[in-house]
């Protein structure tokens, strides 16, 4: 069975994986990004990483397809980083095809981490089986992939999937990116927290609920998490956080439902673990920006991979 | 070299062409839809305009690769109409592909018109050496197609490129898909006309332009090659109505180049007769809806063919 090198680079941890063509991971490693250090320092801790899952295996080199890696930002059809990687100063312009290639002589692959993900799921996951997927990551911010006629869509620049800024609400929040209203000001784990901060401010009267008295007692406290537990024992300011995140989630996923007909749009992130009820909503909001016709040949469902997605998202790029 | 039939299916008139693989057309002919009297109707007429493409072609059926054709609405993969073509009665339903199969003994494939016409511009217009394209055909209403990887993207029940209803504007003008704030509603030749109704009724003082007068006068006259008349004299109200079009067109642009980073967006239909002055205005307001790297790694260009556009996109279909 083809085997192949996984390769998740995270702003403080590089997890790395040895996978199999039936999705099963072996010898999963993780090394500190060192993100500090620079670029050269980053690739470096990655191709010590891929070395050592090498011995661990007891393979050799030769007996791997390639190497498969996500990051954070952009990667150009020929392995450089092209920038959206604040995070990790000096990766952008660093060129990584290369001396994976002339190290252990594998071609490599790379791709956004959200974009793996994407593939993750379309060959793992809840998009198994369907041949077209739209992937959201509800986290720190909203990421995304594509996946069309069965393969992911990187767009010519490595570029597609830029989901978390479509814009949903005219003059909505201001973005860090230069727009206003786009999705992942309302939808991710930080846009729900600002929201919950807001209602919660200008709450009076009957508004202001146990949620409320709570987010002004510990505004540093709130996350998703907590928002997501007043959502639970049916708070009102708390469900109207909940309605409004999954208002503007579900134009964004009707855009893209209206426009890509996918079998499947796919939501995921920690956001997610609050479950079922924002795959309700979600729906519930999307409907309204659908075709009928288009809407009810498209399911939308929780993302089923763990934290293990990345790496198998990153190893199943080297198997395409 | 090879050759296909391609068959643009429209409310009054079916066209229909045999085009070799380097997208020269001949013996194009066309005959009435004929789309009152039914489906079934419809349906013998494009098996009586092969025969007679045939015929003229002095070719035997074998001699072509198949049969393309473009429809208003949606075809599935089995080749069955599955709606989306109001102007058509009785076409929702009608099986395509088998009675040309038994008829002719030749493959069909079928795909929405304008996602046709998409096809026809990466191919032979203005599409022409890139992979990955998105276009916007601003008619009667807005259509669209999908190209990534350099194939045709339908979806997988050929329902992709349902672009005209992107939601650009947070309760926005009704749409008659229920949706509030579709761009069809601001940049189709219909939205255009409407907005210059609008705009003029409740002008007043230094607002009442020529143009305010000219539509107060003669409402019925006005079409969108009256206000780019205007528009090009610098009539303020029409500029005002040619700015929203495009400022609401940007929008639909800029979330598709954000989320598909592709190398072209190709703008055509009607509307693009008023020429350059939609692509700079349009590519003004795009790149606000997009990520600055993704934006510059786009061209926002004018469609290249002419009315061949819809034989030559369903022709290549078959070629495909």
């Amino acid at each position: 069975m083809k085997k192949a090198i996984g390769i998740d680079l995270g702003g403080t941890t590089i997890k790395g994986t040895i996978m199999s063509e039936d999705g099963v991971c072996e010898h999963t490693t993780r090394v500190p990004t060192e993100a500090q250090a620079g670029g050269q320092r980053v690739l470096e801790n990655i191709l010590s990483l891929i070395d050592q899952l090498i011995s661990k295996s007891g393979l050799q080199p030769s007996d791997f397809v390639g190497v498969g890696f996500g990051t954070p930002g952009f990667v150009d059809s020929d392995g450089t980083i092209l920038g959206g990687a604040e995070n990790l100063p000096g990766w952008k312009g660093t060129q990584v095809y290369a001396p994976i290639k002339e190290r252990f002589g594998l071609k490599a692959l790379g791709a956004n981490d959200v974009t793996a993900v994407a593939l993750a799921e379309l060959k793992y996951g809840a998009g198994k089986g369907v041949n077209n997927i739209v992937c959201f990551a509800l986290g720190t911010g909203v990421g995304g992939g594509i996946v069309t006629d069965g393969k992911l869509y990187k767009g010519t620049h490595g570029m597609a999937g830029e989901v978390g800024h479509i814009v949903v609400e005219t003059d909505g929040i201001q973005c860090a990116c230069g727009q206003k209203g786009c999705v992942e000001r309302y939808a991710s784990a930080t846009g729900i927290v600002q929201m919950a901060l807001e209602f919660s401010k200008y709450a009076t009267g009957y508004e202001i609920t146990p949620f409320v008295t709570a987010v002004r007692s510990f505004p540093d406290k709130i996350t998703s998490k907590v928002v997501y537990e007043y959502v639970a024992a049916g708070d009102a300011v708390a469900l109207k956080v909940h309605h409004k995140a999954c208002d503007m989630l579900g134009r964004a996923v009707g855009v893209l439902i209206n426009t890509l007909s996918p079998d499947r749009v796919v939501l995921g992130g920690g956001v997610m673990m609050a479950g079922n009820i924002i795959i309700e909503t979600v729906s519930h909001y999307a409907k309204k920006h659908c075709w009928p016709a288009i809407f009810e040949r498209c399911e939308i469902v929780a993302a089923e991979l763990s934290e293990d997605a990345g790496v198998i998202g990153a190893a199943s790029l080297a198997l395409e």
